[in-house]
């Protein structure tokens, strides 16, 4: 068996390779222009100057309801000797748009205007030329110019271009961007049922999330039907691409240096690959190439790269065309809640949950993983540490890239803290009962929440931890560590922790004492979880060592994640709640009923935010749904202990 | 002739006028929901919250292409012991994706394995357990809460759904809004010839405005056919677009006081005005009505009024049914280049150019009329003057909400000086040559745009003010009013200033001489002005009295509008440059040819985007382009002077 390489040979960092591609390409596609309806050019960009055909208005024009008059034949009355104006001759009644009668150069507003007869108005105050006029071409002046090229037509310009006479603009031809999705693991999802799917196939996304940026890029996709991994198959579709005036060809997948990686070999047979590798995270393995003079990417499949390597290297090419400039975000100043790290060498993006508590907007890390599409949906914005830097400590802030609304992260609350699955539902909860709130949790253990609340970096934190002297919850521990802080504790719901072993329990795991036993792996939780310390706890009560407990230092974050390492045999048992357990259709061994709780500072808990996640919390609606997930006892749900 | 007039009987704040909407109507349209593919969601709002049907991964997989191993088989390998592996039992080859095979919980790459035969491999370093393994639900957990309700589908979010196994999702209906455009003075563009318009026509263009500001908000907008002044035929289309299930029905025009004004009787006469005019400028003249437990709103007929009414009292609305937050704007803080000016008792919304000036943000107001449509197709930015506050003052910051990118605004050279019509070419050729950049000039004459430079709220200033001394021009004045300062001076043009005189020449008008008849009437430039400078010193060489002219002191604020004045009949004769004469088709008796330049700080001169704006000026197309407009002169166009 043989197993033969690429290598990355024209590994190029961020900034080269997108000069790389505004050098070879960005001096235009040729891309045509057409004309259509104005109504029609929202979202579009204009490919020549316009002028006005038409001034607005294109008359003198009354601007209010009243009299037309000449000024200089009002001039002399006032209160005392008010002057009179024939109707018909010096005095024309007008509504608001009328055409100014010849000879009128004023409007005298209805309210002031006393009329006498059919024929007659009298006035106590004079008119000064052109009051109360909107004079022909106030607003656009024919034949000047409406809007320079490149201009992105808005729903605003729309009536600017109605008003100048301009019933139809020449735009843009949209590009074309073919989409080539490779990989004889991929799944077409209209052929697919979820059920049936094996180990080792994947459901092809990449291709519809690239449509969709491409689309809102001002480009036209076209998605091709999924490739295997066949080199011969993949050059033949690039080719057939830009014979049929592709603009540019993205392929999806084998994109890295890989023996099953086709994408490069197929550029480079048909062309020049300018780019392999890009000294970025996620989105390295992309590829830079020309066939026929037009550009040819290979995206990575990871979801995440695929992204990054569309936005950073796509995306302004396509800007570029159409005159438009690179599709910049807004930036803000964030402070990290933990310090994150980062490898020297390349330009990471690293996605973040960002909050603003009190005055500052603080981004907490998502997984790094490049095949982690939640890390991106769930994402507020992204921190970009650039290659010569190791990573961003707490002590500083740094700039994040927003990917939500800066006024949607405000009315954000942010907890962060112990993972429970309820938190899921209050967000879902909060949404359905106040449109305009959001709730965002980063799990990161009841202590991790403590510290969190101590360094201000969140509203509020759910903990559960254990005292052991006395068998309380979460009051000594906020007495410890956050005591000289103004702290609010709201219980949230009384949970079962227990062991969760596969359907059948097929290893006969009794209780925590099998723990020892050879024969069962343990998958464990973090350090500073609350489950853990649950976990220790109990394991010292019992006298077993951890050094005698296979898998002991195996940790995951969420009781999720302990729940899918069992049913995918990767551990024989773990300690999490009986939510988790059901979900995955676990076996469960019940060990404790703790309390789960939310600690926030007293500044955040009087907020008008706060106040509508409490009323949800002490709701029925959320209490109710929290029942149905089982192993939850909400007799004293909304409480206030302290 | 009589004149039945309404009054704004129901007049409310802005605030209150929101809060009605929202209490009356917030609580939902009862919009229903519909099921979709997933790839076409994007932008659509989740109805539901969502879970996962599919982990993902949904086995373990390998991260990367090497060999799967069983960790505890590798530990005590190292390069002095190196560790040999049977292929197909305790090493299989896999690539990045592949399923990890039963009993491996590891993957050492390809790099880091030497091939023996085709039988063993050799490692030279053990592997821990899961390195390099993406585990089952590693990103996305069965059953587990994929996007609480109310999300908004972006492309990304397609990439976890499918991979989530959820193809199609449940998602709100869009709210179905009808807008009726009436006022008898409409025409439809298309079926309206531009050359054959009569005073008093306009082109109906607000319904095509809210259609796509319905559009954009998440609606389905429908547009119906214009309507009269005819109050039974717009009561009618309510109540017909109500009985066809639209959610919310906007009537435009007529939404006034006005004896014309129909939309508030038509509303009353089917159900309840709620609210009749709102202090907010523009925007005052709007409706809030109830028909059928629907909300009818009357949306005033002056294009900024339309929009703003929409923004503020409708576009909420529909964010709230769709469990959206209400669509603010990014808002930064900028400070006021000239005092703005506000009525005490409205909450006014000024519309603002913005540009980044060193390290502050400026902003100038535009033109306030509600009639002009290019005063918000021009602006970056609103700022909101509180009804309590008269007006903002150039020594403090004040809010501004964005309606351009800060990105795109800190790309944009601000010109703040004399009007010439080459400055238009110059923005549209800086678009053309570099994309990125763009050029906004506020016009506030000569004088003004040098007073604009010495207070740092502008990067360049055009001027041509003659000295009256010796003849030459800007030199004398920047070394007067700019002297400390470390200024360049560009030569931009030459041009021609004269008299614009109507086509013919009717009043036989031979010069400046002739400005003291009796018979002439006078548009003159505001006062500051190089034109009106180069004016004063021509009469004051004649020796004639500015009180003896007639019109002296109606003053307009462009060459522009100085012919259009002209072209109008609103005067008789202007001073100003040929190109305003010619693209209206007026005579023009040259007077003068005068030196048009920019003034430019050293420091701007010296950043790369002036610097792109110098070699537009300096090149062939820019020249040309200012030469076919005819009356300058381009010799010595680029010239440092200073």
């Amino acid at each position: 068996m043989s197993h033969p390489r690429n290598v990355y040979l024209q590994m190029k960092s961020l900034e080269e390779a997108r000069k790389t591609v505004m050098d070879t390409f960005g001096q235009g596609a040729g891309l045509g222009s057409e004309t259509v309806p104005t109504p029609e050019a929202v979202g579009r960009i204009l490919s020549q100057p316009l002028t006005a055909k038409l001034s607005s208005p294109h008359f003198h024009a009354a601007a209010m309801d009243g009299i037309a008059v000449c000024a200089r034949a009002t001039f002399g009355a006032h209160e005392a000797q008010p002057k009179q104006l024939a109707v018909g001759r010096e005095a024309y009644f007008v509504n608001t748009g009328h055409v100014l009668p010849e000879g009128c150069d004023a409007v005298i507003m209805i309210e002031h205007v006393q009329q006498l007869d059919d024929q007659s108005v009298q006035i106590e105050a004079p008119a000064y030329p052109w009051q109360h006029v909107r004079k022909m071409g106030e607003d656009i002046v024919a034949t000047e110019l409406l809007f320079a090229r490149h201009h992105l037509v808005s729903p605003y310009c729309i009536g600017a271009l109605l008003s100048a006479g301009r019933f139809e603009v020449p735009v843009f031809c949209r590009p074309k961007v073919v989409i080539i999705p490779t990989g004889s693991e991929l799944l077409d999802w209209r052929k697919t049922d979820v059920e049936e799917m094996r180990p080792g196939q994947v459901i092809e996304s990449n291709a519809y999330v690239l449509a969709a940026m491409v689309q809102a890029a001002g480009g036209l996709s076209e998605q091709w039907p999924q490739i295997g991994d066949d080199p011969a198959a993949i050059r033949g579709a690039i080719q057939t691409a830009l014979d049929q005036s592709a603009q540019a060809v993205l392929v999806t997948g084998g994109s890295s240096a890989g023996s099953a990686d086709y994408a490069r070999s197929a550029i480079a047979g048909l062309g020049e690959v300018l780019v392999h590798g890009v000294t970025m995270m996620p989105g390295k393995p992309a590829i830079i190439g020309t066939v026929d003079r037009k550009p040819v990417f290979g995206i990575p499949g990871y979801p995440v790269s695929a992204i990054m390597a569309f936005e950073q290297l796509v995306a302004p090419l396509l800007a570029s065309w159409q005159g438009q400039p690179d599709p910049g975000r807004h930036r803000i100043e964030v402070w990290p809640t933990r310090k994150i790290a980062s490898k020297l060498g390349v330009e990471e993006f690293v996605r973040v949950k960002i909050g603003r508590v009190g005055e500052t907007a603080v981004a907490t890390a998502l997984p790094r993983g490049a095949g982690q599409i939640t890390s991106i949906t769930e994402a507020d914005g992204i921190v970009r540490i650039p290659a010569h830097v190791e990573g961003v400590g707490t002590d500083s802030a740094v700039k994040a890239e927003l990917l939500r609304p800066l006024q949607s992260i405000d009315k954000t609350l942010v907890a962060v803290g112990s993972h429970d699955n309820t938190l899921d539902l209050l967000a879902d909860e909060l949404r359905a009962q106040s449109a305009h709130l959001s709730l965002s949790s980063s799990h990161v253990g009841s202590m991790g929440g403590l510290m969190g609340i101590k360094r201000g970096v969140c509203h509020l934190a759910g903990t559960h931890l254990l005292d052991e002297n006395d068998g309380t919850y979460n009051i000594s521990y906020i007495q410890k560590h956050l005591k000289d802080m103004d702290i609010r504790l709201v219980h949230l719901v009384m949970r079962d922790q227990g062991l969760m072993v596969p359907a059948g329990n097929p290893k006969q795991v009794r209780g925590l004492e099998d723990l020892g036993r050879d024969d069962i792996r343990l998958i464990n939780r973090q350090a500073g979880s609350g489950t853990r310390i649950l976990l220790d706890y109990r394991l010292k009560e019992l006298g077993l060592e951890t050094n005698q407990i296979d898998g002991y230092h195996n940790e995951e974050f969420t009781h999720m994640a302990v729940a899918v390492a069992i049913l995918s045999t990767a551990a024989d048992v773990g300690l999490g709640i009986y939510a988790a357990a059901k979900a995955l259709g676990l076996d469960f061994i019940p060990v404790v009923t703790e309390q789960y709780d939310l600690v926030i500072p007293t500044a955040h808990y009087e907020s008008k935010a706060m106040q509508s996640l409490l009323a949800v919390i002490n709701s029925a609606s959320f209490q109710q749904r929290v029942a149905t997930l089982g192993g939850y006892h909400t007799e004293r749900t909304g409480e206030v202990l302290m």
